[in-house]
């Protein structure tokens, strides 16, 4: 039998819960792909694996076939099921307990429970989930801000999704998987506030607050600033409108 | 100078993450509330403290006047404006570093936050918050889910404002501070999906995934039998709409 812990460790290793420290010291074997020759997400679980003594067993992300840009679905599904498969191998070969570590959390915008539910229809398995802190929390934790006003909701969408979101007539925000893109939409919403982050929890993290007419410029100046330092950048953010009352 | 930490610690002990850890063995003291005879959320705390090592200084919970039900906001009002005296109290006197431990996270409906800007406002202090894992992320974790579908967005909101939220068309609500009332919006929704915890992270934790009109029963059982163990209830949800293909 195989068991699989799914462990979320938040924007770093500082963030590792006590529940998946225990986690780990009862997993035998970590599973991660290996994406190229600058991977920093690679970097932490190896640093996380490290310090807690488990066994990192690196697979090679498979390869995308990007000859066929008019089958760009196609292509993306025989990927992640080359990516399965990999997985479902070294599963079957080793047995035992094993983890897969999570950036953030699982239950947010994170691909790892889909994975795991198609091995689990491949191959024999069971497996638990482990939370971690999120993007979002870190993001209102730096701006030290609750995430929405007294009993309000909180609408979690991605930078795509904003404009339907706005549309719909949300009035408070969080955003995630930022873009460029997502940025032009703003320029629609001058008199809103933004809590905007870059890379939160890295040494190049970028933090701006304001009205997003009066902080767009230096929120592109330090999206740009994230980037030329760390090689990508990773922003959310939170969008709320101006108080009806005011 | 005083300076605070706000540390959320989750769904328990468990839950405190390394950063916390650390925010704590820098904390000389750690304000709390004291409500009455029994208070669980006041013994985590103690048991938090006593493991960390940290003193804890608990402040005896303002009367709350309820002799003049018309004027209930004026007599919440003037309990909040009671209890941040209490508080701004002991920081004068102590100064240091001082910590507030919160249940779940500090940036969801909680109002830890709403204090530490009213005791800014009225003495010299400098704060940080520390994330903590919130009860969505360990309903999630515990049915092992993501709360959106692929790209999708997921709503927060208040049981109280489940009924707009529907009405405002959310396919995809993740519901706090549910209630006894807020299960008889959901008999209108029979189709929909629903993944259901209550008392999460403690002895006495429920748990009941399905569609709603077939587990609705077994909630409503199960609320009861949280409640009848803890002597209290907190519940939360995940409310999902029908695919459309289907």
């Amino acid at each position: 039998m195989t068991h699989v812990h799914v462990v979320g460790f938040g924007m770093g290793p500082h963030h590792l819960t006590g529940e998946a420290v225990a986690a780990l010291a009862a997993t035998d074997y970590v599973l991660a792909v290996r994406k190229g020759e600058r991977d920093e997400l690679l970097d932490v679980r190896r640093r996380i694996c490290a310090a807690h003594g488990v066994e990192l067993v690196e697979v090679a992300d498979p390869e995308r076939d990007r000859d066929d840009p008019a089958d760009y679905p196609g292509a993306v599904k025989a990927w992640h099921h080359a990516r399965v498969e990999a997985f479902a191998n070294v599963l079957e070969q080793r047995r035992g307990t094993a983890g897969f570590l999570v950036w953030g959390d699982p239950s947010l915008y994170d691909s790892t429970l889909r994975i795991i539910d198609q091995l689990a229809a491949r191959i024999d398995l069971t497996w638990d989930v482990v939370p971690g802190i999120s993007a979002p929390q870190l993001l209102a934790a730096r701006h030290r801000i609750v995430l929405h006003e007294v009993g309000q909701p909180v609408h979690v969408t991605t930078a795509r999704r904003l404009p339907e979101a706005l549309d719909a007539g949300e009035r408070n925000v969080l955003v995630m998987l930022a873009s460029e893109a997502s940025l032009t939409t703003l320029d629609a919403l001058p008199d809103w506030r933004i809590w905007w982050g870059a890379n939160l929890g890295t040494d190049g993290e970028e933090l701006v607050a304001g009205s997003v007419g009066g902080v767009l410029p230096e929120i592109r100046a330090a999206r740009d600033r994230a980037r030329d330092r760390a090689g990508w950048v990773m922003d959310a953010y939170l969008l709320r409108a101006p108080s009806e009352k005011s």
